[in-house]
């Protein structure tokens, strides 16, 4: 049976960690930012795509909320993001219609809702999720628990805006999901080969 | 392992079935409504407890909510109600002391919170509750797709105001739960083995 299977988490919650032990008990690929970054770097096609989008849309405006009004924006660095947001969005679209998957993040769910893919969203209360962070943290890292605190706060802010820019939906939204974890108080080890069993 | 296993769930989304058959596939006890109050009838500890909230308690003055302002009301309808609400808590804790059991609805992951039930919360697109509901309606019940949609509706709007009357908390928000399942397109048989096996 053909398995996509993305994953919404907030940060500190162990989404990537459930993604990537499930992949494996699945025996099927796996793709983060990181890896679909490195993909992009390697790939003609997607070097060509992006050129393309920056190239050959000049006039390719959008409206965003600037405080309460609508502004047209026309500038490099929005296009530019704009430009790997299609990027990205095609070599998942790729990766995807090669092999069975597991795909973090990147409104991954969005864009292949055609191929009807399995939405997970992994969450916690934030107690938890400073837990985890700090335990995860590299001893380089010198941050406090309230400064952690502080930075889960953003980059959940910050992907709640990415989703619902790119998705017109709600990141995080139950109903935007086949299933959701919670997993305060949970050791992702434990409860992958159920979920795997679940999705097998 | 201990196992008390709450399920709230919105109306048509198969949560019952899903709760049922969960406790059947674990071997453990299943409570619904029916079945609490069947228990309540029977029960000279719960008739006790309820003659005795009604009859001992004639201060017993709650504040709601009456538009915008509050009011103090004293009714017997309402009292009789948050008896009702007392004597259901009571044979609830009653129960998942005595046994591992899946609870269906009735604010039992609140009641029971001190004993960290997993809480499962059961939803879908109302399209297919619409469905589900319109499949399992009896033969003598004649309503039209538009009619159940409605009652669906209204049925959930009344369990939300009970969960939050009861407890404080948002009905259906995921953070009040430890696992949210959309069962929009899902055999409810196909998901319960794999559930009864995260959860075993």
């Amino acid at each position: 049976m053909g398995r996509i299977i993305t994953i919404g988490r907030e940060f500190g919650s162990g989404g990537r960690e459930l993604g990537r032990r499930l992949a494996e008990e699945l025996h099927i690929e796996y793709y983060d930012r990181e890896i679909l970054g490195q993909i992009a770097k390697h790939t003609s096609l997607a070097e060509e795509y992006i050129r393309n989008v920056v190239e050959h849309q000049p006039h390719n405006l959008l409206p965003i909320t600037i405080g309460r009004s609508f502004a047209y924006v026309e500038n490099y660095a929005f296009k530019q993001a704009q430009s790997v947001y299609q990027a990205q969005s095609e070599i998942i679209r790729e990766m995807a219609a090669k092999s069975d998957c597991v795909i973090i993040g990147r409104c991954a769910d969005y864009i292949l809702r055609n191929e009807k893919p399995f939405r997970i969203f992994v969450y916690a209360d934030l107690e938890s999720r400073v837990r985890r962070s700090m335990d995860r943290r590299t001893d380089q890292e010198q941050i406090t628990e309230k400064q952690m605190k502080k930075q889960i706060r953003d980059m959940d802010k910050n992907r709640a805006r990415y989703y619902e820019f790119y998705t017109g939906l709600k990141w995080g939204d139950k109903s935007n999901y086949d299933l959701c974890v919670n997993t305060t108080d949970t050791v992702i080890r434990d409860i992958v080969p159920a979920l795997a069993k679940m999705l097998g």
